[in-house]
C-alpha cells in the first residue's frame, strides 16, 4: 500500500493506494468520528462491492444508498434521494459519508456531505480510474444544472481517500482507457519524466497490473495535489489541469453527452490543444507526435468527430466555465511537462488548429 | 454610520450599519469584484427597495430576481430559480450576489452563492431587524427540506454587509419586536451590561429610533461575532447562540411554520430555558423575571401556547440537530449575561420547566 498525504493545513487527509484495501477496516476507522456511516453508491458498483465495504464497518450503523448510474442522474432530484435517505434514518450531524463509484457517485456524495446540515465528514472509495485520479484530489463535488455541467456545487475536502486497484479489474476497458487520459495529462503538464515511465508501462497498466497502476495513480494524485496545493480555489495555475477539457467539453456537449466518455473527449481535446501549442511555436512536431502516440497506445480517441465544425467549437467552448469576462483562456503546453493558461493568442492559430487534418496526422504515426 | 469588522482571517469583512445607507454605492463598491451583479429579493422587499438600490449600482450590469415571501418557499425549487436566472442570464464566476430582505432571502440567496460555479462572492443588505442581527454573522446558508427545517446548506460568509436602519421604518410592528427577541438573548447570554442598556432603550427602539436601532444591531452583531470567532463550525461555544431555539423550534413545529414568528417562538423558549435555569439554582427568580419583564415590554409572547403538552415538546425538541448521538443539549444560563450548552441535568427539571405554569408567571410580573 502507497500512503499520500494531500496538504492543506486544518483540511489535510490522507489518499490510500493499493489492492484490497475495500476490506480492511483499519484504514477506514480513524476516519470515522461518530456511529452513523452512510454509503453512497450506484446500482452498477454496488453489487459489485457494497457487502465487502459494508463488512469492513461492522462497527457501526452502516446504511446504503444506490443512486441511477450515468451522468445523466448527477442531477437535484438524485441529490434529494441521498437527503431523504439521511434524514429518514435521522443521521445527525456527527454521521459520515462514503461516496462508493466513480467520478458521479463522488460528485454527489461530496456535494450531500457538504451541504447536509451544512457539512458532514466524508470519505471517498473512488471505484474508477478516472474518479482515482481525478476527483481524489481538489475537493471539486456538485452536480448538472439543465443550462450547464457541474454548475451548482461546492468545494470540500475528503476526510481520507481509500483507492483499491482491485476494482479496476472489473472496469470496463475503454473506461479504463478514458482514465489514462488523465494520467497521461498529468506528465503533459507537470512531469516529464512521468510520461517516459508511462511510455515504457502503458501496457501493463491496460493489463489491470497492480503494481503499475498503483505507482501511476500515485503519481496523478501527486501532481494534481501539488497544483491543487498552489491555488485550491482554481484562480490561477490549477486552470492547467484543464489541458484539453476546454476542447473535450465542446466535443462532449456536440456529440450529446455519454456518446464519447469524457476521458476519450480529453483525448482528443489534449490532441488539439498539442497541435495548437505547436503551431504557436512552442513545442516541436515531435513533442506533438509523443504525446499523440501515447494517447493512441492507452487505445483513445486522437481525432475529433468527423463531422464538426470549427464554428461548433467555438460555440461551445464559449459557454465553458473557463471564459472570464468575455476572454476565452485556453491551457496549452509551453514545453512537454509545463503547461500555461492564457488567452493571449492569434486569433488565426486557434482557427487553423481546429480546421487541422486530426486524421491524416494520426495516420502519419 | 458604524462599522464593524468580523474578523475571519482572510474572509474577514465589513459590517456598515446606519441610516440610508441602501442609497450609497461607495459602500458596495470595494466588494464587488466582477462587472456582473445579481440581486436577490423578494415580492415584499422587492418593490421597496430594489429601485434605491439598483440606483446605487449604476455602474455594474445588474440583474434581479424577486422571490415568492415567506419561510414556505425555502426550498430547493425556490433556490432554482436564483440558478435559472444566473445561467440565463450567463453569470460567471466573477459575480456578485447581493441579498436584499429578511432572514429568507439571505439564507437562500447565500447558500446560492455558496453553490454558484461552486462560489461566487455575495454582499448581504438585510432589511429586517431578525436578520440584520442573526443572518450578518455566522455565514450560515440554506434551505428546508420537507424532513427538517435548515437540513441543507453551506458555511458560507459574506464579503460585507450592509444594514440599512431606515429599511426598519417599513417593518411591520410584530416583525421589529420579534428582532428584539434576538437583540435581548445577546444581552442574557453573554452581555449584562447591554441588558441593563435594553432596559433602558427598549421603548426608543420600539418606536424606531434610528440611533438606539444603530447601536442595539451593532453591539448585537459584536457579541454573535465574538461568540462565532471562537468556534466558527458550531462545536461548542457557538450553540449558546441557541438560547431559546430548541424549545422554540418545538412550538414552532407544533404550531405549524409561520403561525408564531421565528421571534416570537425564541422569546417563548428563552422564557423556559431562564425558567428551567433558575430551577437548576443557576439564575435567581429576580433574574429570571427580568428576562421575561423586558420580553413583555418588547412586546413579545412569553408564554408557550396554552394547549402544547411537555410531551409534544419533548417529541419536536428530540428531532432537533443540538442532538447528538442521542443525548438532549440544552442552552441554559449559569448567570445573566452567561451561556452554558449542556446535557447535564437531571430529567425532572426538565419535566418541571415544561410543565411550568407560565401564565401565572408572567400575570404576577
Amino acid at each position: 500500500m502507497q500512503t499520500l498525504k494531500v496538504e492543506l493545513g486544518e483540511r489535510s487527509y490522507p489518499i490510500y493506494i493499493g489492492e484490497g484495501l475495500l476490506g480492511q477496516p483499519e484504514l477506514l476507522a480513524p476516519h470515522i468520528a461518530g456511529r452513523q456511516v452512510a454509503i453512497v453508491t450506484n446500482e452498477t458498483v454496488g453489487p459489485l462491492y457494497l457487502e465487502q465495504l459494508s463488512r469492513a464497518l461492522g462497527a457501526y450503523s452502516v446504511m446504503s444508498v444506490a443512486l441511477p448510474d450515468g451522468e445523466a442522474y448527477k442531477n437535484w432530484e438524485t441529490l434529494q434521494l441521498i437527503f431523504d435517505a439521511l434524514l429518514t434514518a435521522r443521521h445527525d450531524r456527527r454521521t459520515t459519508i462514503i461516496a462508493l463509484g466513480g467520478g458521479v457517485v463522488g460528485d454527489m456524495a461530496g456535494f450531500a456531505a457538504a451541504c447536509y446540515q451544512r457539512g458532514v465528514d466524508f470519505i471517498q472509495v473512488p471505484t474508477t480510474l478516472l474518479s482515482q485520479v481525478d476527483s481524489s484530489v481538489g475537493g471539486k463535488t456538485g452536480i448538472n444544472h439543465p443550462l450547464g455541467k457541474n454548475m451548482v456545487g461546492a468545494f470540500y475536502q475528503p476526510n481520507a481517500v481509500v483507492i483499491d486497484t482491485a476494482s479496476l479489474k472489473s472496469l470496463p476497458e475503454r473506461e479504463l482507457s478514458a482514465g489514462l487520459a488523465e494520467v497521461i495529462k498529468y506528465g503533459l503538464i507537470c512531469d516529464e519524466p512521468f510520461l517516459g515511465w508511462l511510455e515504457d508501462n502503458v501496457d501493463a497498466l491496460r493489463a489491470v497490473d497492480q503494481a503499475a497502476l498503483t505507482y501511476a495513480i500515485k503519481r496523478s494524485c501527486e501532481a494534481k495535489a501539488e497544483v491543487v496545493n498552489a491555488d485550491e480555489r482554481e484562480t490561477g495555475v490549477r486552470a492547467t489541469l484543464n489541458l484539453g477539457h476546454t476542447f473535450g467539453h465542446a466535443i462532449e456537449t456536440q456529440m450529446g453527452y455519454g456518446v464519447w466518455l469524457h476521458g476519450e473527449a480529453v483525448a482528443a481535446g489534449t490532441v488539439m490543444a498539442l497541435e495548437m501549442s505547436m503551431r504557436l511555436g512552442w513545442i516541436s512536431q515531435q513533442a506533438r507526435d509523443r504525446g499523440i502516440r501515447l494517447m493512441q497506445r492507452a487505445g483513445l480517441p486522437v481525432v475529433p468527430p468527423a463531422d464538426m465544425t470549427a464554428e461548433q467549437f467555438l460555440q461551445h467552448m464559449a459557454v465553458d466555465k473557463k471564459v472570464i469576462d468575455g476572454r476565452m483562456r485556453l491551457v496549452l503546453l509551453r514545453h512537454l511537462g509545463e503547461a500555461v493558461v492564457t488567452d493571449d493568442y492569434p486569433t488565426e492559430v486557434l482557427q487553423a488548429t481546429l480546421a487541422a487534418d486530426y486524421r491524416a496526422i494520426a495516420a502519419s504515426l
